[in-house]
């Protein structure tokens, strides 16, 4: 939480100032209004997304003001001065209703509900998105490489390709999504994880000699000892050269932990590097491998066979490459107390109106088995309906189910019961493990359904007709 | 600047912090090192960088320590005590060269030296990595985005999908770039920018009429107005309606800004709303556009003859897709007083010795030529050479030249003249008009040539052997 009391209403787009200053000139500060918060695609190509950032965000909600540097700011740049007094005592005092971090969530589910003034709920949009944009990308990105690794370690190394301050936010995000530690001592402090790192090339090189350098780590790091063996040659030097210093440290009781690749043949390097190592009589020498990894090559690492027990990844999980983005919205479906949506040419962007829930229904064998989407106030729906395709629809009356959101928000207090990132990242875990395992797959995915309800479809047509 | 005074040393790489213990614990607090940062490919398969982010490093540089709370963190998770008392009064007292921000660069070339005690320059390692990479990605987007947009406006839109707290550098390194407004109010305080905005779609929502919507948000904002025009039916609803109050407001002695189109074809799109606005008599308002632009699409709408004034774009700028980062590294380039270099099996990722400059040549229309990389002490070369095919030189003695660097770093303090972020980016623009336009191309643009003297060759190839 890096922007706490400073300048924090100003972590906003303009135009959520400008509607701002509109709305209260014209009158309409106390005009009710919702927002839904959404996204239209699941990251990666992936069958769904792990949500991530609520905490931060309502943390950075309770302390969104505008000081006065701020207003004075305003001020300079043309805002009225009416308005700024208003701003002078802003806070949000709205209803947030959420899923707690590490749901598994779809895309076109409206995850989160901001309530309150029209005002209020317009100023927060910006920050909103930002933050629950990134950690759900970046948890759902750790969430990938978890499943590709398997029960292996996963360490985060991205802090150096991070963009900029993102690394605070973003290490956090990936222990959600499964990756076991980070390099990042940063958010390690902030959020309780555990940080964990070596050497680099350039304590060899400062050596001049491997063998030196390695004598002297092991020495002042006798536990956790991890060696980088690519420096000069990974098997005619860096691996003889930890060898020996193992045998080494036997002689003075202590046990050499792992050796690092970072370079080279991957699969080639650490078979080769393990067979040295067992020959050597230490089997017990883990092996940890780095450089340009995605889930996609640890898949194929481990389909090799290539003995590699941790994986450090760096510039694809904490920015969430390919995608470096995830494309959430937030849209205004209620105002003054009236269902509203926003229209378009392409069917599949119109929203959905009104204040509504999600349920989640679980088949005969406790595992996820579709959500429904429907009106706050409705009774059980019998069946829940594919939003644009109507004779697509799925009985759902008398199954198990959850209600996904809670007010997490309200009268300017967090509601949210704190949680820590392994607590969370444990709940990622356990809900993960109740989605069909053809939902997780990478390639082309299955398809999770996400229905609505004959009533919401109905509020939806009628106002879309009245509309058009 | 937001991490400032918080904690600041934390953020870095564990491994810095067990590599300084390391350094310490075998006293050689003292031993002398230098670090150069470069990276390997320019981004988006450009023919340049722009440099970026500088002042902001050499900010969190000078406020680089750690803090009580620091300490006790790092004494928690077993750092020792001795080095912990170092560290207590740690700040970086080296020297730091560097070419100022906006100077075109490019890849491998040792763009920033980092010279100290190895304690000292290993500490900022991820710091310095971490703003830099970010900076000078955005900033070379950002360029990108100006040579397609030619003499339009372009605003960054990006704040919302930006990677978090990254949209605070973010929208800095884009202004750098070319961009000439961001919706970024933060950024815009912190760096002295010009925010932008007007109004979402949720604005002409709440009024559930667009005319209605329209004249309140002419009536707030005579000036400067921007109407949304696609929340309905662009040509049948919104420019009918902007039109209706465009006439409305000339009549108040006012003039309608411009409209804004934010979904379907922009091509089409905007010449429909040009004429329907010209033969309004409406010749003056221009028209802006969005939605999921970046240099290619906005290259096209150009080619087309798209009568589009203004772009915005937001996820690509912010997020700098398709990279999302720069492969900067830092090496070690000196220790002890004496040339060091990384070896490699890859001879294209063996690092230069020694401590050098970068000479950039012009030719005689005083354009770049080539850029050369020598020994800091060495007289002028009279030809530089391919650095991994010495067949290939080019003569260079006698050629107009400036050496890129300057000392913006000593004794814990800033040497850097600050400037502001208009006269950088003022500065990338001017030399971009110094680099020849064949670099400049998006499609396979032409190779820069960096070269390296004959000297830094001989002592680069008697270490690599030495060493072999």
């Amino acid at each position: 939480m890096i922007l706490n009391g400073k300048y924090s209403g100003l972590f906003t787009d303009h135009y959520e100032l400008t509607m701002a200053q509109g709305y209260f000139m014209d009158g309409r500060e106390n005009l009710t209004a919702s927002f839904d918060y959404f996204f239209r695609k699941n990251p990666f190509g992936s069958g769904y997304a792990i949500f991530a950032g609520l905490q931060d965000l309502l943390e950075m909600i309770s302390d969104f003001h505008f000081d006065t540097a701020s207003i004075d700011h305003l001020n300079k740049i043309g805002f009225k001065s009416d308005f700024l007094e208003y701003l002078k005592n802003f806070r949000f005092k709205g209803n947030i209703y959420s899923p707690i971090e590490g749901e598994v969530v779809f895309s076109n589910e409206p995850i989160v509900r901001f309530e309150g003034n029209i005002i209020e709920t317009q100023l927060i949009e910006t920050l909103s998105l930002n933050v629950l944009n990134f950690q759900t990308l970046i948890a759902t990105k750790a969430s990938r490489l978890r499943r590709s690794a398997g029960d292996k370690i996963v360490i985060d190394f991205g802090m150096r390709r991070a963009q900029g301050m993102s690394a605070v936010h973003g290490s956090r995000a990936a222990v959600i999504g499964g990756v076991n530690s980070t390099s990042n001592v940063y958010s390690a402090y902030l959020y309780g994880l555990t940080s964990t790192g070596t050497q680099a090339h350039s304590w060899i090189q400062s050596y001049n000699d491997e063998l030196t350098a390695f004598r002297k780590f092991a020495k002042a790091f006798p536990k956790n000892c991890v060696l980088l063996v690519d420096t000069f040659d990974t098997l005619k030097s860096g691996v003889p050269n930890a060898i020996r210093v193992a045998k080494e440290m036997e002689e003075r009781g202590e046990r050499l932990f792992a050796v690092r690749l970072d370079s080279g043949d991957l699969a080639y390097l650490s078979k080769k590097t393990r067979s040295m190592l067992d020959e050597a009589g230490l089997s017990y020498v883990k092996i940890v491998a780095s450089n340009q990894l995605d889930e996609y090559l640890i898949k194929s690492l481990i389909e090799q066979g290539s003995p590699i027990d941790a994986f450090g990844v760096g510039t694809s999980l904490i920015t969430g490459q390919k995608d470096a983005a995830l494309d959430g919205v937030y849209k205004l479906s209620m105002a003054d107390g009236k269902p509203n949506l926003k229209l378009s040419d392409d069917l599949e962007k119109v929203t959905l109106p009104g204040v509504k829930k999600i349920c989640r229904y679980f088949n005969g064998s406790g595992m996820f088995y579709a959500d429904g989407i429907m009106l706050e106030d409705e009774s059980e729906p019998e069946r829940i309906f594919h939003p644009l395709q109507p004779l697509k629809s799925s009985v759902v009356s008398g199954l198990k189910k959850e209600n996904l959101q809670s007010k997490v928000f309200s009268e300017g207090e967090i509601l949210l019961k704190q949680r820590s990132v392994s607590e969370i990242s444990e709940y990622a875990k356990e809900r993960l493990s109740n989605l069909p395992d053809e939902h997780k797959r990478f390639e082309n995915p299955h398809i999770y359904k996400v229905g609505i309800s004959s009533k919401l479809m109905e509020l939806r047509n009628e106002i879309v007709t009245q509309r058009r």
